[in-house]
């Protein structure tokens, strides 16, 4: 793995990079068992043994010799992969060092704060309470993202998008969304019309055990492999851990086994492209995820292209059948999972309308960044652009509103576009995998799921970050992002 | 906590053996969840991390500036608590400075092929591949011993011993044990004769299941507060976790509820010690458990004192009832839980026959580390020792001879000892409670276990390291260590 001379600067780089990597794995470790494992009473403990270790991992990031060495290392014989790997070390040492410690503090202790508030905030509604505390987080992104956007003579909002999304410029979001927003607003009104509801499936109650015996299988069924990870409950589901043992949460809604059924299958999503990720390089940064539109491309390749397809839904008829005794057949299950609904709420929106929860954030986080949105006008702004995509009124309804997500609460912006740039991706990598292997969906039905998964492990998980994403999506599909296939995609699932 | 000058050196080093307490915090986290949660895949890199993260404390606990800083907090100010506190610092700094950190490494990982080839060589009964290894590790265990006595001017078992039981003495152990060898073997005989096997009680089979929601009402019984830790199961049970967040570990076997039980009670015992240990100096040296010693005598307590006594057998009953529908009234289980049996192996004794196996112990440890007694010589050495304490015959049977333990296996040599020292406190405690409280086993039959632990939290726990463990028990019990008590104790259980 590391330069064959094992004094070579490349090598002391990658020797330190790997020690950063065993600090990262005891913080997942840390996050995870908070989440899942921790008593009450662990908290005051743990919040400081955490902040330690961020630190610890921070003065190890900003080490005083790397910078040199990074300099060094460019002068030395690197094959490809090292190359690579050297690439992603400069990329990480750069993003961790380019903003001042003092405003990472600042930032940091605010968000902290405005999280918190905002939590009691947004049940109460209380736009007047979380104004001041957004502008005040609004005030620091600006400065973070002025200082980040002058180091790489880039915009502030791209320098903001880099930190997710390598690469991605405005310029180019606003192609495809703005595509994406000429045609979409009309076919959610198409396919609202078109869609039968007397389709309505009424949910039968299941208890949290059986429906987690459900999602074990279903795991199961999409390769996840129970000596490399676990499933376990948190009342946020994420997908935590280290490559080899990959630590998958969920909850279970006793009411509606649907929402976490479909929960488990997108992590799992997550999980089985960190499982798949070169093992060669763990602990190296060429060895990890690409970006985070690559990251939830995968999941959203399992939940949406997978996951509600009818091939899949076939398969899982039976299992549902005998973990919940319930009788929905594939035809009930395709109503249940493919309905659309206009709707306040980001993260319960069906995939036709998701993206137009991202647009208007985009726009929203573009206009707070650069000025031209005050953070007053934000609920108005809000309420205009819900009614013209969405068709919904949310005057005074903040708390469904512009206060519904945590990412401004604690001062992230530059995240959201990744997760449709995600539903894009998946989209495309499932027409090329159609262009190789034929429908996904027959190949799910027939029980040969797993070329599939060999595809995406071959293609995508594999190559960790050994390309960019540009030259990633390209090697993979023979063209980079290209947004007709998920219009292609809802075209054939809800227009037919 | 700290000085209230907070530049003094006394508050530097206050600081410091903070932050090395968080590191200690995810050293713990690491561990529990290797032994309780994580998939097998998880163990490459876990390694890793671990190795790691254990050289990062090391580094921290032989930095630089200690020595001198130490040396300059002399000099200050300091109230009693900062005065032991500094005491402590002064003797952990100590041990992890004074053996050079190259033989460290050598043992460590002498220590760590021994141990694994140990787990295969135990199962085939063959001595002859450990003999070889555990010489080897016995002659790093001199090493390490020599130069650990030339910097205390101990003698080099003694050294050994002060890991564990800092001030205890071969001297004083050969006056304890001494006493103990004199009375014990004819005291066993003595009650295996009047034993009446009539009373030989079948143990119906359990689910796991049930065995841990049982388990976990007599921790609630044992005043354990399920908001300050966690009940999980491992192969090997133990306690782990920090104060605020312990994590005990048990295991139970179907067919057998009963040892399950009393190691979920035993465990306990050391979980409320660390849970009641002082608040105000958790992270510091002063705020731990005053030694190996103390830590059993606690654990003892509830197991032997408590746990075997008429009156917690019979509020037992009734939760064994209830848990597992079981009828076994509070005489079957006094005579299940009070049998005593001479047998081979060490974990599974009762509390009359254990210390003959660690009077065995402590002779062999002392002719291993003196070179009186040859690893070659082992095997007869406890044939011929079995015989005479025991009378049970070890001949040829040397995985549950020499072989049993993982103490030797892994170098850890001096620590035998505390498991019968901590029989001795138990009950020189328990007396010192009837003497001021009345009967122990009344209290609990009356449901006023509360006082006692009351009386424990006072006197032992909340004194942490504040005072040395003379001390202590003198503080507590008017005394320092009496074998006595342990005769007391026994007879009266078992020759009445
Ligand atoms: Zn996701
Ligand atoms: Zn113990």
């Amino acid at each position: 793995m590391a330069n064959s001379n094992s004094n070579s600067h490349y090598s002391k780089l990658s020797q330190h990079f790997q020690k950063i990597s065993h600090f990262e794995h005891l913080s997942a470790l840390g996050d995870w068992d908070q989440a899942t494992m921790m008593p009450s009473g662990g908290s005051e403990a743990r919040g400081a043994a955490m902040a330690e270790l961020a630190g610890h991992i921070h003065e190890l990031k900003t080490a005083d010799f790397i910078e040199e060495t990074l300099n060094l290392a460019a002068d030395e014989v690197l094959n490809k992969e090292q190359a690579a790997n050297l690439r992603e070390m400069q990329y990480q040492y750069f993003q961790a060092n380019i903003v001042p410690a003092s405003l990472v503090q600042s930032k940091t202790q605010l968000a902290y704060q405005c999280e918190h508030a905002w939590r009691v905030q947004r049940k109460n509604n209380d736009w007047q309470g979380f104004k001041p505390n957004l502008e005040a987080l609004i005030t620091l992104v600006r400065e973070e993202a002025a200082i980040r956007a002058q180091a790489q003579n880039i915009t502030p909002y791209d320098a903001l998008l880099s930190k997710f999304e390598p690469d991605m410029t405005t310029r180019r979001l606003e192609k495809v969304f703005g595509s994406l927003k000429s045609w979409l607003p009309q076919m959610i009104t198409q396919v609202q019309a078109n869609q039968r509801n007397d389709l309505k499936v009424e949910i039968p109650s299941f208890s949290a055990k059986k429906q987690e015996a459900l999602g074990r299988d279903v795991m199961s069924f999409l390769g996840f492999d129970f000596t490399q990870g676990r499933l376990d409950t948190s009342s946020h589901p994420f997908c935590g851990g280290v490559p080899g043992d990959i630590r998958l949460t969920t909850r279970f809604d006793e009411t509606d086994f649907t929402q976490g059924l479909m929960g488990v299958i997108h992590e799992t999503g997550h999980a089985r492209y960190e499982q798949g990720l070169p093992k060669q390089w763990r602990g190296q940064p060429v060895g990890g995820h690409r970006s985070m539109a690559i990251h939830e491309s995968q999941s959203l390749f399992c939940e949406m292209q997978l996951g509600r397809g009818a091939g899949f839904l076939s398969q899982l008829e039976p299992l549902i059948s005998q973990h919940l005794g319930a009788e929905l057949d594939s035809q009930a299950l395709t109503a249940l999972y493919t309905r659309v609904e206009s709707g306040f709420i980001r993260v319960d929106a069906d995939e036709v309308t998701y993206p137009c929860h991202i647009l208007l954030r985009f726009e929203a986080e573009k206009g707070l960044v650069d000025g031209s949105l005050a953070v007053a006008d934000l609920p108005d702004f809000w309420a205009e652009n819900m009614q013209n995509l969405l068709g919904v009124d949310t005057r005074g309804n903040y708390q469904n509103g512009c206060m519904q997500d945590i990412h401004w609460a604690v001062g992230e912006l530059g995240y959201f576009p990744s997760y449709t740039l995600g539903a894009m991706y998946a989209a495309q990598f499932r027409y090329a995998i159609e262009k190789s292997l034929g429908s996904v969906d027959a190949l799910v039905a027939q029980g040969k799921i797993q070329v599939i998964f060999d595809w995406l492990e071959q293609n995508i998980w594999s190559k960790g970050c050994l390309l960019s994403t540009d030259a990633l999506v390209k090697q993979a599909t023979g063209e980079p992002l290209n947004p007709e296939y998920f219009k292609r995609h809802l075209e054939q699932r809800y227009l037919k």
